[in-house]
Parts: structure tokens; C-alpha cells; sequence
């Protein structure tokens, strides 16, 4: 009987490693096929540099539409099909300018004397703001590094400019940490000013670069009060401005034509292989295909976008066979609205699809450093257990409190959650900046990403979860 | 009795407990010291602008000597010195060129009709190859896609130009893997071209970059043959060239001027701390301050310069106290001799020092992944045990199998090898290239290459091995 347990025992460890090197073999060739035949950089110029950056409602949003679903034809999809939603449609509507008047002289510009000129600093207006209706706003600078610092001086910002100068955190290793930590003064910082009477914010961009672009992203008001102007300003300049506010009044002059124009629609696109044999349960892997309206959108979100189309190819070039359904989704509006996340689960909560697993890619095309996952501990442990099958490309941190904007929905259709994390320390230097271009990106690094997306989809697919 | 273990176990556990703690808090505020105050990124500023490159020999490497003497004593070290080696003094002398004559129309350049034209390929001569004596030679080319090849052709190489195309194999996660499969046609290309008469030989860069640059690099003669000129192609250029030559034969004309000056004096650059505890005892970092001479070097290696200084300006900064002494070493040489190495190391064995630990940074100033070890397995399980301690800032992969060009001997007298491992997915774009500049270093990537350098000197110091 022992003997019996024993072979039982033998024939299970030989199951499993014979499992485990099959996994590894059809890994490695999937690894080759990204790293030598791999599509996603040269899909990715295609997006970045025949369309450019496309802001949902943009011309060029439509035109990556209309690009996304062809390039997932080609690429191998069963059906591509476009989802339909309204999504908010809001434009810079020009330049958006902010400067100051400054004393040089001929000999030293340093010089506080002699003429009178105009310092030309970098900003964008923040996204989803009220510009100042494309007229001349002039006003006096209060510097705050803090809400606190604010919450110190609300007697004194009434009709002024508000300077939030919190700096972006540099000893967090994990980069996402220091914007997590920081973003509330994008997001919040012109609700909390004008509560107190300020007539416009400026906002130190959320970024540790070494430049001086400014860096926009979404921001909400407070509906209890007005809709102040809000300004992100580069690095350099945030530096240059506090040292001449904690000087002496300074007072500044900006100009945004920043409007919202009425909903439009958008449509997520979405592309299809067929289940085998679970045909109606499903698994979503996707990418956003709109960026904010600067730069090109090359890792935020283009990289997502080439990686989910470029892992559909490779599951093709190697002519898998899917047991669930796999759904390939360039999400509309992930930047400021998340309309599309939204409409692609509420539709599936409506058709009562079930949806086993959800994988996003939207922290830069860099090379991966691990998943993280949004599941029960055994589930994660199941995932976990595959982690040495993943180690030789990269992805050896599988790690609970993964997700996404677009896909976090779908756990309420039973789908496990799961992000893949490339490493950060140069994503903030180019989020939502004008840096953010083809150029920033890495083809290896892209493709090496594509590689554990692809490992995990295929191993949650054949094991289930 | 049982009781007494017990309370014995408790206390042993506490003890650690209380010094992991202790070192996860000190390794954390040398963390925040260099993510923060870090000199690293400005010192590699000035290194590269300032200096730019400096192959041995060259104005610009005394130049790096004495910013390296003068950077090392800002940085607090208790003594700085130099010590004198002689080393190879090999010049480019000029601007390496490799042309074609293609036929082309004034409609059409790509048809093979109409107008004789020289088309220029971006090329540089191999690094301690002897040049074509600044005149023009031309010949027939032979395509060879390995060795196996030249050994079949070897009867139709004789007075012709052999164009080795081995490709970097792009499927090796480890890049270093490709550079080590494919190296050997750059280093010995020549010498096994001209055993079967070949006249001169052009090599396919060793990149998998997506643009066009050449990447010189070290070559050896075989001394039993003649010592023919050898050219580095960018990999558009090996394509192009490789595309022609299988459409039917190609002569290619070539001109170079590289040659040996006789060797001259040069120096490394040494830094120290004196050890409180065991002051005859070393520990060694380091980098080569000298590059080849195109680009700026900023990769290779003066990230691990600048990475070898930071450690040493953190320390101090922290007021950290080592026991045994540790030297910071800028490195003469690495690149066409190994003569700073192999003098640091002779001396060392002169003057029967006991060298306990090694440092190398070698890899560039990417992101950190990992510390490779050559040691013993008990102290290859004592540092293991730190890789909690290291986690955090990036370096989890704790591997034997480290080393470098540099401090390799010092194993002969007693050191324990190590390397720091970046990220190598974009080293072999920009590896003894013009695009090895300043521009393609990472602030926060490099820096946090010298948090995981200076906790792992910390623990060796404070432990020792």
C-alpha cells in the first residue's frame, strides 16, 4: 500500500515537472517570437508618429480607433468589434502661457534692475480645468508647499494665485508611491484654493525629472465653488518661482483657452480569440488607447496598447489554441473619464458574462519586474506557484495589489485583477509630459513586457484559476 | 535546561531581529541620502561634458585623472593617490570611412542603373587595429555569417575583404549572453580572416540597437599572420551590405588611420577610508575611469565612476565609521590592456595586503537587478542572507557568478568577487558607441545602482565575510 502511495506520489512529481518543462519550453518560444519577430515597437511608431497623441474627442483619437482595429485584424484576431461610449471631450484650445514681469539689465540679466521684461515659464493647463476663457488673468503669488501650509494661510489667498509647490517625493524606490502621495494637489489643489477665494492655482508637476516640461493629468473642482484656472508647471521654473516668491510679491499673468465642448462618442476596440472550451468565460487584457494631448502617449498608454495586440499575435505566430475566451481591449477615456472601463463592464455585467481574469498594462512600456495581483490567497498562490516559469524574462515579483483603472471593474464580474509592473523609475519623468514620445521608449524593454504578458495569459488559460 | 535554550534561542532571534533592523534603518537613510543629495548624476555631468571621452593615453584621460583625484577628495576621502602604470596608446588618427560604389539613377537611387555613386557606410576601426595607413584600400567582399562559414570559404578569401554578419542574438534575456556568443568575431575576426589571406575585415556591430552607430571595442591579432585593418559596421549598414553583397559581388573601398603610439603612463585613481578596526584589511570598489574614444563613456564606465565616488560621499555623509578599510578605486585602462587592474592587483600582492571583498560596476548606470558573487558557498549563504535587506532597493538577485575586468585577480589575494548587475536590456544600444553619452543615463536609475552598492560595502564591512 505504501509502494502503492509511493509510485501514486512518483507519477504526480513527474506529472507536475513534465507540466512545468512543457510551460517552460512553450514560454521560451514565445519569448523568442516577441524578442526576434515582435510587432509592438513598430506598431507602437506607427501610433506615435502617424497619429500622435490623442486626447479622447481629438481627431486623432478616432484615426487610433480606426488603426486599432485594423492592426488587431491583421494581427490575428477572431472578430474585432468597436463598443460604443460617450465620453467626456474637453481641449486646450491653444496655448496655454503663464509669465511674469521680471527687472533685468542689459549687462546681467540677473540683475534686479533696468528694464522691465517678461519671464515665459512652462505650463500646461491640468486637464479637465477651466481655462481663463483665453484672456490675460493677472494676479499675486502666495506660495504653499502643503495643504496645510494652505489651510495656515487662508486669510491671505483670497484673489490670489495659489502656488502649490509640494515636491514630488525622491526616496521612494517605487515611483508610483511618490504619486500617490503627491497627485492630490493636481487633482484637488484648485477645489481646496478657491474655497478660500484664490482666483487660480499653479501646481508643481508630479515628476522628478531632470527637465523643466510641465506635466498635466486630470484634476476634478469642488462643485461647491468656482472654477479656478489650474496650471502645472515645470520643475525648473516651480523651483525658480518659489525662490522668487519667498523673495518678495511676485505677481504672474496666465492665459488658457481650456474648455469642456459637449460628450462625444468614443468606442473601445476590441479584439477576440475564440475559447476552445469555455468559449463563454472570460479573459481581458488591454491597454488604454487614448493619452493626454501632448507628447505622443508612447508609454502612457501606447505601450499597453502594442503589448495587449502584440501578445495576441504571439499566441497566433504560435498557433495556440485558447480555452477561454481571450478579449484584447484598447480602452477609450482611461485619462479623464474612464468611460470605456466603465462601459466594457457594465456591459458584461448586463450580458452576465463571466470573467475569469483581467490583466492591464498602464505602468510604461520598461522593462518588467513582476505582476501584481488582485486575488484570494489561493489564487495567488496558484499564480505564485508559477513565478519560476516567469523569472528568466523578468517578472519574479508576483505580488498581491494589482489592477487597473480600466479593467477594476470587471472583479465584480468574478474576474481575478492583475497589472503588469515594469520598473518605475523613469515613468514619472515622461507621464503626461511632451517627453513622452516614440523615442522614450525601449523596443527590448517594450517587447520584454509583451513576453510575461503573454506567459501569464497563457498559463492562467491552460491551468484556470 | 529546556528553559534556559529557550530563553537563549529568544534572545539569539531578538539579537537578529534587532540588527536586520538596525540595517534595514541605516541602509534606508543611505537610500534617501543618494536618492536625494546623490552627487552621482552631476559628477557624471561634468565627467562627460566637461571631458568627454578617454581611451588611454589621450589628452582627456589625464584630464579624468585629476578630476578623479580632485572629485574623490570633495567626496571626504581620508587620503587620495595615484598609481603609475604603463599602458597601450592606440589613436583612431582620423575619421574611419568604408564606401561603395552603387549605381544609381537621379529618379530612382535605389535602382542599380544609371549614375556611379559612393555610398558611405557608418563605420569605425576596431579598437588596437592597425588602420590602412590612411590610404585607400579596395576589395572584393566576402559575406561569412560565421566561422564555420570563413572555414568553408576559406579557399575564396585571399586578397578579399571578409564581412563577418554574425547577428547578436536577441533572443538571451541576459544581454551579456549575446555579447559573450558574439564577441569573437570582433576580437578575432581578423586574425582567422588573415590565416586564409584575407586583406581586411569588416565585423557587424555587436548591438541589437535600432539605429546605425558602429561599436568599436578591443581586437587581438593572431601574431603568426599580418595584421590587417579591421572595421566596425552599424547594423542598418551590415544589412544593407550584406543585402548587396548576396545580390552578386561588391568592392568596398576602406580607409583608416589607426595605429599604436608606444605605451605611455597612466594611473589609477585611489580613494581610501581608513578601516577602525581592521586598517590592514581591504575592501575594494570601483570602476575604469578610461572609454573608448567615441561618445562620451557615460555608460561604460563612467557610471560605475561616479556610482564608486557616491558610495564613498554617503558613507561620510552619514558618518559611517568602516572597520576595515576601503579603498575607492577609478580604474586605468579596463578597456584595450587591463593594465590598472593588473597593477592595483600586483601590487597588492607585493605588498601581501589581505584583501577581504571586491566591487566592480561595469554594466552600465541602469537600473539595479542583482549583486553576482565569486565565492565560497558559506559566504556566498552569508550574503544571501542580506537579499531582504537589499529587496527593497531593487537588488533581490543575489547569483554566483560575478566579478569584472578590473578586480578579477584580486582573487589571488583573497577578495571575495562581486558585481553590481543592472538591468542590461538597452546596454548593447549604446556599448562603445557615440550614443554612450550623458543623455542616456537615468538620474534615479544610476543612483539607485550606488544605494545597492553602498548598502552591500555596509554589510561586508559590518559583518565582514
Amino acid at each position: 500500500m505504501r509502494k502503492y502511495y509511493f509510485l501514486l506520489l512518483i507519477s504526480f512529481i513527474s506529472f507536475f515537472a513534465n507540466a512545468q518543462n512543457t510551460d517552460s519550453i512553450f514560454i521560451k518560444k514565445l519569448s523568442d517570437e516577441i524578442m526576434v519577430n515582435g510587432k509592438a515597437y513598430d506598431n507602437l511608431r506607427q501610433l506615435c508618429k502617424q497619429i500622435g497623441n490623442r486626447l479622447s474627442g481629438s481627431p486623432q483619437m478616432y484615426k487610433a480607433e480606426a488603426w486599432g482595429m485594423q492592426t488587431l485584424e491583421k494581427s490575428g484576431a477572431d472578430k474585432v468589434w468597436k463598443q460604443p461610449c460617450m465620453v467626456p471631450h474637453w481641449v486646450r484650445g491653444g496655448k496655454d502661457q503663464l509669465w511674469t514681469s521680471v527687472f533685468v539689465s542689459a549687462n546681467n540679466p540677473k540683475m534686479l534692475d533696468g528694464r522691465l521684461e517678461n519671464k515665459y515659464l512652462d505650463v500646461l493647463a491640468i486637464g479637465n480645468s477651466e481655462g481663463t476663457g483665453n484672456k490675460v488673468l493677472t494676479g499675486e503669488v502666495v506660495l504653499v508647499n502643503s495643504f496645510d501650509e494652505l489651510e495656515n494661510k487662508k486669510e491671505q489667498v483670497k484673489d490670489k494665485i495659489v502656488f502649490f509647490n509640494y515636491p514630488f517625493n525622491e526616496t521612494f524606490v517605487r515611483t508610483f508611491a511618490a504619486y500617490g502621495d503627491a497627485a492630490k494637489y493636481r487633482t484637488t489643489g484648485a477645489g481646496r484654493a478657491a474655497k478660500y477665494g484664490a482666483k487660480a492655482v499653479i501646481v508643481r508637476s508630479m515628476s522628478h525629472a531632470t527637465d523643466n516640461f510641465p506635466h498635466t493629468g486630470a484634476m476634478r473642482y469642488d462643485t461647491a465653488y468656482s472654477k479656478i484656472p489650474a496650471m502645472a508647471i515645470g520643475l525648473r521654473d516651480a523651483d525658480w518661482l518659489a525662490a522668487r516668491t519667498t523673495k518678495g510679491n511676485i505677481r504672474v499673468s496666465m492665459k488658457s483657452n481650456a474648455h469642456f465642448l459637449p460628450d462625444t462618442i468614443a468606442h473601445n476596440i476590441i479584439g477576440e480569440l475564440k475559447g476552445s472550451v469555455y468559449p463563454d468565460q472570460y479573459i481581458t487584457i488591454g491597454g488604454h488607447l487614448d493619452s493626454w494631448d501632448v507628447g505622443e502617449g508612447a508609454h502612457d498608454d501606447g505601450a499597453g496598447i502594442v503589448q495587449t495586440i502584440e501578445v495576441m499575435r504571439a499566441l497566433k505566430a504560435l498557433g495556440y489554441q485558447p480555452r477561454y475566451t481571450i478579449r484584447f481591449v484598447l480602452f477609450a477615456n482611461e485619462e479623464n473619464g474612464l468611460r470605456g472601463g466603465t462601459k466594457y463592464f457594465e456591459e458584461a455585467k448586463e450580458k452576465n458574462e463571466k470573467h475569469l481574469f483581467a490583466l492591464e498594462s498602464d505602468a510604461g512600456g520598461f522593462t518588467p519586474r513582476g505582476i501584481g495581483i488582485d486575488a484570494s490567497d489561493d489564487v495567488l498562490k496558484k499564480i505564485k506557484s508559477w513565478s519560476a516559469l516567469l523569472k528568466p524574462y523578468g517578472c519574479d515579483n508576483l505580488e498581491k495589489g494589482g489592477g487597473g483603472a480600466d479593467i477594476g471593474q470587471l472583479k465584480n464580474v468574478g474576474a481575478v485583477l492583475s497589472s503588469l509592473t515594469p520598473d518605475s523609475q523613469r515613468y514619472f519623468d515622461i507621464h503626461h509630459a511632451r517627453s513622452d514620445v516614440f523615442e522614450a521608449v525601449n523596443k527590448r524593454e517594450l517587447h520584454l513586457g509583451a513576453v510575461n504578458m503573454a506567459a501569464l495569459i497563457y498559463l492562467v488559460d491552460k491551468y484556470g484559476l
